[in-house]
């Protein structure tokens, strides 16, 4: 028998005790959970990061899978608890639009306001819902508990948009992601490059222009030359040959970033 | 059928391998055994810590597991072994006090000696009991061995106390944890505060004394400025609505702290 | 019904998605394994390092687990990629070295080059063969794909060797990785020093010389004091009881060490 799939995603870094007790909770309700943790290191609050790391990782699980992710910066506050049943999987987390890229492109079939307080740990603490709302609510749904059980379907809910890119003379684009090796992600798509492969691109960072080439592998430049290259996540990233992009650019997350495709 | 459940919590970091050489001795004796990281950034060599870490978390999960903790700055040293049954669980760790809180909540009904070197991983070393003795022990209970084969029921081990507060015209109590959001988490539990909430607190910290709003979410005060409130595990918290209340004040753990009820 | 375990090493972190989307990947393709994340925290590039850690580690895992290792400098370029089987192991990554130590002492039976598309994630990026290439052949091969389907069978693959001793007048060592702890791991084995138990070291270290005793365990000398030590790799450790010999001594992975034991 295949075991349920419930994915965590949290803020809540490795030195406290929060994800051990959401584990706990799932396991009293579904003790067949296989979970995995796709990181508890999302920034602290940052739902824009969050969102992101989730749009990048869900569509690479079998379809039944549960994404359960708590950053909850309005934990007890008026925010809404939300399901949200796609083509494949289940999300459930807080109404606060992390759910929303990752929920969006896999394509949402129903929303649910989590509001049935019989699936509920109780008594319910106003600090943490990951462990009194939504790590029971995964559990219940693990173990095949119909989405209209928990709530009532609504429509309006918060979701996020990628900031947009815009293209005049230069592409005006934004870093999104900055990861462990120094590779610079913006979010300018494949679609918009495609061509250009082979070329070289002229990046524009606070004023100041560095032209590279645009590659399609790390190795077409030397060790600890800078390059531009599609990324694994189908978006231009500026990296360094085995060496730390964002270091030597001295740029961090949601720095713009102006780029021109060389045509010569 | 369900699978025996084994927590991990340790002060290894994950860097090193310790924790990776543990999961494969476990998985050489009960291949079946659902291992849950409960965390293994404990403070090197902190009992304390450790202590009030596991009874924060065990409860939360189901009758039968089996709670592994290898804090042992006393490894290879004259301290004992242990093995605790307790109403719901098991708990395996060296006889330091760090298993004590939490077995102690649970309910104790057997404490065991642990000296039957058959289980044990052989040639034994004096700086890794982690992977010779504990890993393996709990490998075994996981396989359903008698608690009374690995050792001799002793009543005399070491057993660790919540700091105690002082209770005169102000409450003299102590900071036992900060997590990574900078919740400030006090040894003052709900018992103490039930009646007051929705007063203000006075709290006093190295000679400077702060008025803040003891209130029951993050959200009734502004983002930014400072509350008390009854936290998830049930003692009280000084918290700043989406900001790092230990930074602000600058405090550690173990820091006194004077509270005052102001009922007005 | 066993389930098949699949072990990960990788430089990737706990921040990015890329550990998700591999078990994402992994789960597809067979979702009944048993992932266990030995560490993600090797240093970014470091073959050598990674080499170690992995050396460490998977003699402890039961007979048939796949070793899954991601530490990847060379992505997209002509490097190769690798299935090996020991005698009780299969492993999986790169051929840079990384898998060649952990290998060789389980006893090589079979070296094949992974060439067939067929199980590959598509497109393949050049940024991620994680993703793309090994996470799915170790899905494959957890659901029994005989080895000689990936690829064909080579003998001419890279290895690394571990740091040799010169031993002379003094034993000329190498530190060959330090731990949370700041235990102070040297290249010399068990075999090297077991005569030598309760006499003294003399160690030197960028010409300043150290003499201490060389204990069976910690606590043998003071808490603070420094000792040398087999530790549980069966190599000579230099520590501290409770303390940090690394940051003491003022030495890094990679330092030379010169130890000569003296006989009185």
């Amino acid at each position: 028998m295949i075991e349920p799939i419930i994915t965590l995603l949290t803020d809540f870094g490795e030195k406290d005790p929060y994800v051990g007790i959401m584990k706990g909770v799932i396991l009293s309700i579904c003790p067949n959970a296989k979970m995995i943790d796709l990181s508890h290191e999302i920034e602290q609050h940052n739902i824009r990061d969050g969102a992101f790391f989730l749009k990048s990782v869900t569509n690479y699980y079998p379809k039944g899978a549960i994404h359960l992710v708590v950053v909850d910066p309005g934990v007890g506050s008026e925010r809404g608890a939300l399901i949200i049943k796609t083509k494949k999987f289940y999300f459930v987390g807080p109404d606060n639009g992390i759910l929303s890229l990752a929920a969006k492109i896999d394509g949402i079939e129903k929303v649910v306001k989590i509001k049935n307080t019989t699936y509920f740990l109780k008594p319910i603490s106003n600090t943490f819902h990951g462990r009194d709302i939504f790590a029971p609510v995964a559990g219940h749904l693990a173990q095949n508990e119909p989405i209209e059980n928990f709530g009532t379907e609504i429509k309006d809910w918060i979701q996020l948009e990628i900031p947009s890119i815009t293209k005049n003379e230069m592409i005006q684009a934004e870093i999104i992601h900055i990861d462990r090796f120094g590779n610079v992600i913006t979010n300018i798509p494949r679609t918009f490059l495609t061509d250009f492969v082979g070329k070289e691109l002229e990046i524009k960072i606070e004023k100041k222009i560095h032209t590279i080439p645009f590659c399609t592998t790390y190795s077409q430049v030397q060790v600890g030359n800078i390059l531009g290259i599609i990324g694994s996540s189908d978006y231009l990233e500026i990296s360094i040959n085995q060496g730390n992009a964002a270091e030597r650019l001295g740029v961090q997350v949601e720095d713009q970033i102006d780029i021109r495709l060389i045509v010569s």
